[in-house]
C-alpha cells in the first residue's frame, strides 16, 4: 500500500478514459460512459473492438489515446491487471478499477489483487478499487460511477466501503437537497484507503465535512495520525459498521474485513477526532449541521418555543446530550419580560406562547442570541394561525447571520413546513420534526468544537533505559521464553515504572544480600516460566525475616522441583512487602489490535474489570492528556478520588505509569500482551506489584 | 378525581353543544364550530347573545337546547364553572373545557379549578380539561378542537398533555398518511386523566395502539393497575417528557406538573407494560409498527438485502436491540443455495446481491419467512436497475400476509420509494431509509410481545403479624419519634424478614438473659433516636461475652449520657454476632414517590449503590417475578451468583425479603422511608443487620 498516495488528484482530471467502454445496453461500461455526459473535461473510450462509443472517440489501448489523467477500468477481471499496467505505461496517474472478482471472492481473485497492487506500486498509481462503484466530483461534473444517480453540488465529501450504500444515499440525498463535493466508492481498498481520502479531503478547500461509511480501517495508527491533523479544521463523521458482535460477523462475510475490536475503534476514532455516527440518520444529521452552521462558542443552548410540551422534549434531549441549557443574564431576562406577555416564560426554554407572532419570535430569539451565555439555539414552533413558517424561517436565517451562532429549527408539521425548510436549508440550517434530532445536531457541533479545541501534544519522551529493556527481552527470547512473569519486573524498572524493591536472584546468598538491603521482612516467590500458579504449590512466602531468607530460598526451589522436576527455575524473587490495603488495586494492560496496534487498557482491579467491565482504552502511544482521560472515563474513578473516605490516589503517578508503559510497548513491537496487575495506586505513587507479558521473539 | 370515569363516552356523542359558540373571526369559539362541520351527528350552539351561529341553531343555555351528549365549553374563565354546572343540570355527561386560565395560572385560577372539580363530581361528569385543545374522533367525523388540522382515520388513539404538540402531530401525520381513531388533549387533567383514557381505549375495539405524550402521571399505582390490564392486549406507547433533570424543571414550569422521579416512571412504565419512547420519532415509529404488524413468534430477525453494507448496518442495529439474528435451519440454507447465485450469501443477513431481480428477492424472503427460527424480517434494498420498488413492495405485502410474520422494509432512496411506501403503508408495513429505524420498529414489537407474554401474578400475601407491626409504629408515634433505628428491627421480625437473634432491652439483667439465649458472644448497641452515629461515641461493643454483658450495658448508657445528657435512651440492643464476610452486603430500601407511592430499591451495598449507582427500582407491591427482576437488572448481579469464586447467594431468600418489605410498606403508608442496610445475602438466607426508617404518625 502506498503511504502517501495523493487521492485528491482523482477528482480533478482534465481527460478521463473509460477502459472497457461499450455501448452494449445494460452493461456497466455503457453506464459509466453515459454518466460522464456532463463532465466538463474530455472523455475518451478505450476498447480495441470499437472506433467510437456513444459519440466518444475510441482507442484500442491507452498508449494510443491522448494523455489521460484518470482511467476508469471496467474490463473483465482476467485482463484488469494488464489494463492497469497499460495505464501506468501510458503515464496515467489515477486509476479507478470498477471490475469485481478480486479479493472479495478469495482464491484466484485474491492473487489477482496482489498482482494489481504490484503494478500500482511499480507505476506509483493512485488506484481506487477494485470492486468500486467509481468516483464522482461535482465541480467538474465528473461522474465516473455506474450508479443510477448523480450528486447535487455541495461541500460534503463521502467515502464508502459499500457501493450500494452510495447509490442509496445519492438517490435519497437528491430528494433531500443534500449535495456533495466528491464521492468515492472505496471497493476493496487494494491501494487507496480511508486514510488517503481523509488526507486528500483535509487538503481540499471545497470539502467542508468528510463523511465515511467504513467496515474496517487498514492501519489504525496511520489513520489516527492523519485524521487528527485533518479534523482539527475539517470535521469528519463516520459510521463504522460491524460495531456489534453480530455486525462484525456480517461485515466479515461481506467484504472479508477483519473488524478489529470495537474498543479499538471507539478509542481510535476518539483519538483521531472523528465524530462517530451510530446510524445513517446520524451520519447525515451531523454532516448537515457541521456543513452549514458556525461553531458554537459554548455548549449552552437556548430554546425559543411557542409550545411548552415540545420545549420540554427539547430540554430532555439537552439533558441526554453533552449540551446544557443556557442560564440567561439578568439583562436578557429583563428584555424578554419587556417584550413578551406576562404568561410567557422568560426562562430557558423561553415559551413565547401559542399566540406569538413573528415579531415576538424575532425579538425573543434576537435577545437570547445576544446573550454571552448562549452558544447555540433551537427554534421550536407548533403550527398556529399567527405564524407563517416561511417568514419564521427567514427570521431565523437573518438572526443566525447577525449573531453568527448556530441555530437549528423544529418547525413542526407536514407540508406547511416545506417552503420554510427550503429557506432554512439554503442558509445551511437543518429543520426537523423531532426536537431530539435537532438537539442531536447541535450536540455534534459540540463534539467537533471539543475536537478543534484540543491541543495535540506529542507523547512525552521519557528518559528510559531502552537497552536494558532490550536485553531483558532478548535474554528471554534466547532461552525460548514467550511468556514472562515477575522475572520481567526489571523491564518496568528500565522504563521507570515503580516496582517494589527487590530482585530475582539465583542463589541463597544473593537472596540474603537483597533482603538485607530491604527494610523489614520480604516476600519471596519462585520464578519459573513453567509454574503459573505459584501460590498453589507453596511457591510464595510472605513475611520472611532476614534470618529466614536462605532457608526459604532452598525450600522454594525444592517445592518447585518436587512439583515439576523438569521445570526451568530462573531463581527466586526477593521483594519488599507491600501493604495492598494502603492503596487501590488497578490494572494497566496492553494488547495488540490487528488494525490499531498497541491498545492500552486501564481500570480498577478485580470485579471492576471482570464483572463490571469498567475499563478505558486508548491506542498507544498516548499523551499526558490522553492518559488522564483514561482515568476520567471510568465509572469507578471516584474511588481513586477520595470517595467513601479513602485517600485520593496520586493521579499523576498513574498517568505517568500509563505513558511509560505506552512508550515501552511502542518501542518494542515484540511485546504482544502485557498486564501490570495490580498497579497499586496510593496517595503518593503508583507501584507495579506484578507483571505478565507475552512476547514474539521474531519481532525483536 | 373520579376513580372510574368513562372517558370513552366523549368520543361517540350524537349531539354536541358548543357553549360559547360565536362567529367572531379568529375566535376559538368559531374555530370549534367550524371544525365540527364534518360531524355526522347534530351540532348546537349555546350563546345567549345569538340566535344562530354559522348556520347552527343557537340557544341561550343548555337547559333550553335539545338533549346533548357532549358539551364543549369555550366561555370566558369566570363563567366556566357556571356553564359546566348548567351542563350537569341539563343531564350532559361529557364536557370538554377548552377555556384556559385555571390551575396553570396559579392563584385565582387554581381556586376556579377546584370549583370546577366540585361541580364535575356533583354531576358525575366526564370532564376533559380545562385548558384543552379539545377532542376528536374520526369514525363520526367529530373534531371538537380548535386546532388547524383534522385527523385522518386510523386506529391509533392519542392523548397529549400538550395541545400544541397535537396540532404539530396532526399536521405532520396527515402528510405521512398516519391516521387516528381518537385524540384527546388532556389540558390540566382536573377530572379525567391519562388513566381514564388508557382504560377507555383499552375497551375500544377500534383502537389498536394507545399513544401518549405525558409530562406527569397523577396516580402512578392506579395507572399501573389500569395499564397492565390494557397493555396485555392493546399496546401503549408513551413519551414521558421531563425525563432528565433539566427536562423535569422545564415541565414543572410548563404545566406545574410535579414530575416525580425518573426512576419511578421507568419502573412504573415497565410494570404497567407501557412501551416507552424516548422521543417523537420513536413514538410514531413504534406506534406504526404496533398498529400494522402481526406479533412475532420470536425475537429472531432475518435480513434479506441486495446490498452488503446496509445489511451490516442492520445487523449492528439488531446487536443494539433485544433482537437476535436468526440462525436458519439447514433446509432453509439448502433452499437459498438452490435459488441464488454462488456469490450470494445464504447466511443471515442474506445477501441476494446487486443484480437480484424481483424473483430472487421473493424466493429468498419466502424461504426465510417459512423458517421456524425466523420471527420477523427486514427487507433491505439499494436502488438498482433490476428492481422496481413498487413491485418489491407488493412482494413484501404478499409474503407478509402469507406467513403472518412482521416484516419491515428499507427500500433506500429518494422519490423512487414514494409509491412503494404507499403500497407498504396500506398494508401496515413501515418503510425507512435508515436500517436502524426499521430494526427499532421490530424491537418495539419484541417489547410488546414480552409484555403480552407476562403472567400478572398478584403479590404474595405473606402470613405476617400486622398487629405487632402496628404496635411498634404506634409506640414510636406515642413517644413522638419519627426516625427509628435498630429499635425497629422487630418491625422486620413481624413481617418475617430474618434478623439476627437479639432484642432491645432496658436493663442490665434483661441484657444478660438475652445474651445467654444467644450462642457465643454478642454485639451491643445503644438505642437512642438522638444518637445517630453510635460508633463515634463508643456506643457499639462487639464480641461481648456473657459475663461482660451487664457491665457493657452500664458503660454504653453512661457513654451516651455523657455524650448527650438529654438524649432519650430507649435501651440497648443485644444481638447475635454476624460474620458479614460470610456473605454479600446488599441494600433494600423504600421511599415514597409523590406519584407512584412506595418505591422499592435493591442493590449491592457500599460503592455499588453510592458510586456506581447500580440499583433496581420497582413500585410496590411487587410480585415474586418482579422481585426477581430486581436482582436480574443489576450489573453486579454476577457477584450474587458465584462470580470470582464466591458462594452463590440464596436468591429466593432475597426476593422473599423484597416481597415482605413490599407488603410492610404497602400495609403502612405511615412508613415514609426505610432502609435495610445491610441485608446480608448468604448462600442459605438473607438477614437484615440494620434498619432505619422515617414515619409520619399522621398516617397511622
Amino acid at each position: 500500500m502506498k503511504t502517501q498516495a495523493d487521492a485528491g488528484g482523482l477528482f480533478a482530471p482534465e481527460r478521463v478514459a473509460v477502459v472497457g467502454a461499450t455501448d452494449r445496453e445494460g452493461s456497466i461500461g455503457r453506464a459509466i460512459v453515459e454518466n460522464l455526459a456532463d463532465f466538463d473535461g474530455d472523455v475518451v473510450a478505450v476498447n480495441p473492438g470499437r472506433e467510437s462509443v456513444l459519440g466518444y472517440d475510441c482507442y484500442p489501448d491507452l498508449g494510443e489515446a491522448p494523455a489521460v489523467d484518470l482511467a476508469v477500468v471496467v474490463v473483465p477481471p482476467s485482463i484488469v491487471v494488464d489494463a492497469v499496467r497499460d495505464a501506468g505505461k501510458a503515464g496515467v496517474n489515477n486509476v479507478v478499477v470498477i471490475t469485481a472478482g478480486f479479493s472479495e471472492t478469495g482464491g484466484e481473485g485474491a492473487e489477482r489483487e496482489r498482482d494489481l497492487v504490484d503494478v500500482a506500486e511499480e507505476y506509483d498509481l493512485n488506484l481506487v478499487g477494485p470492486n468500486s462503484l467509481g468516483v464522482l466530483s461535482t465541480p467538474t461534473g465528473l461522474n465516473a460511477t455506474f450508479g443510477p444517480s448523480n450528486a447535487l453540488p455541495g461541500n460534503l465529501s463521502f467515502m464508502s466501503q459499500s457501493g450500494a450504500f452510495i447509490t442509496a444515499v445519492l438517490d435519497w440525498a437528491n430528494d433531500q437537497g443534500i449535495g456533495f463535493k466528491d464521492v468515492a466508492s472505496l471497493g476493496n481498498k487494494a491501494v487507496l484507503g480511508e486514510t488517503d481520502f481523509m488526507r486528500a479531503w483535509g487538503d481540499d478547500p471545497d470539502t467542508n465535512v468528510i463523511l465515511g461509511y467504513l467496515e474496517g480501517i487498514d492501519d489504525g495508527r496511520e489513520f489516527i495520525d492523519a485524521a487528527r491533523e485533518v479534523t482539527d479544521e475539517t470535521p469528519a463523521v463516520v459510521v463504522k459498521s460491524g460495531r456489534t458482535e453480530a455486525g462484525a460477523q456480517a461485515a466479515s462475510s461481506h467484504t472479508g474485513t477483519i473488524a478489529g475490536s470495537e474498543a479499538a475503534y471507539e478509542a481510535g476514532f476518539q483519538q483521531a477526532g472523528v465524530v462517530r455516527a451510530e446510524n445513517v440518520q446520524e451520519l447525515f444529521d451531523f454532516a448537515r449541521a457541521l456543513d452549514g452552521l458556525p461553531m458554537p462558542d459554548s455548549e449552552n443552548v437556548a430554546v425559543v418555543t411557542n409550545a411548552g410540551g415540545p420545549g420540554v422534549m427539547a430540554t430532555d434531549a439537552v439533558g441526554d446530550s453533552r449540551l446544557s441549557m443556557a442560564s440567561f443574564e439578568d439583562d436578557t431576562l429583563d428584555e424578554l419580560r419587556g417584550s413578551m406577555p406576562d404568561e410567557a416564560n422568560v426562562y430557558n426554554p423561553v415559551d413565547v406562547i401559542g399566540d406569538a407572532d413573528l415579531d415576538r419570535f424575532r425579538s425573543a430569539l434576537d435577545t437570547v442570541l445576544a446573550d454571552d451565555n448562549v452558544g447555540c439555539a433551537l427554534v421550536l414552533s407548533a403550527p398556529t394561525a399567527v405564524i407563517d413558517y416561511e417568514e419564521l424561517g427567514e427570521v431565523v436565517v437573518d438572526l443566525q447571520a447577525k449573531h453568527d451562532k448556530p441555530v437549528v429549527t423544529c418547525l413542526m408539521g407536514g407540508e406547511r413546513t416545506d417552503r420554510a425548510a427550503d429557506v432554512l436549508r439554503a442558509a445551511g440550517i437543518p429543520n426537523y420534526f423531532d426536537p431530539a434530532r435537532a438537539i442531536g445536531s447541535l450536540d455534534a457541533l459540540a463534539v467537533q468544537r471539543e475536537v478543534q479545541s484540543r491541543e495535540y501534544e506529542a507523547p512525552t519522551d521519557f528518559d528510559v533505559d531502552r537497552d536494558a529493556a532490550r536485553e531483558i527481552l532478548e535474554d528471554a527470547a534466547d532461552r525460548g521464553a514467550t511468556r514472562l512473569g515477575v522475572e520481567a519486573m526489571e523491564l518496568l524498572d528500565a522504563y521507570g515504572i515503580p516496582t517494589p524493591d527487590g530482585e530475582v536472584v539465583d542463589d541463597p546468598a544473593d537472596a540474603r544480600w537483597v533482603a538485607n538491603d530491604i527494610d523489614g521482612d520480604v516476600v519471596m516467590k519462585i520464578v519459573s516460566p513453567d509454574i503459573l500458579h505459584k501460590s498453589d504449590i507453596g511457591g510464595v512466602k510472605v513475611g520472611v525475616s532476614d534470618e529466614e531468607v536462605a532457608d526459604a530460598y532452598e525450600d522454594l526451589v525444592t517445592r518447585a522441583k518436587n512439583y515439576q522436576p523438569d521445570a526451568t527455575i530462573l531463581g527466586v524473587q526477593v521483594q519488599e512487602m507491600v501493604d495492598v490495603d494502603a492503596g487501590t488495586e488497578t490494572i494497566l494492560g496492553m494488547n495488540r489490535d490487528p488494525q490499531f496496534g498497541p491498545l492500552l487498557l486501564f481500570g480498577l482491579g478485580g470485579i471492576f474489570v471482570e464483572i463490571l467491565e469498567d475499563t478505558s482504552v486508548r491506542v498507544a502511544p498516548v499523551s499526558d492528556r490522553e492518559a488522564g482521560e483514561m482515568i476520567d472515563e471510568l465509572d469507578s474513578a471516584p474511588l481513586l478520588r477520595g470517595a467513601r473516605g479513602r485517600d485520593p490516589a496520586d493521579e499523576d503517578a498513574i498517568t505517568e505509569s500509563v505513558q511509560r508503559l505506552s512508550q515501552l510497548v511502542t518501542d518494542f513491537p515484540a511485546i504482544l500482551e502485557l498486564d501490570v496487575n495490580p498497579l497499586l495506586a496510593t496517595s503518593d505513587g503508583a507501584t507495579a506489584l506484578d507483571v505478565r507479558l507475552t512476547i514474539d521473539p521474531e519481532e525483536l
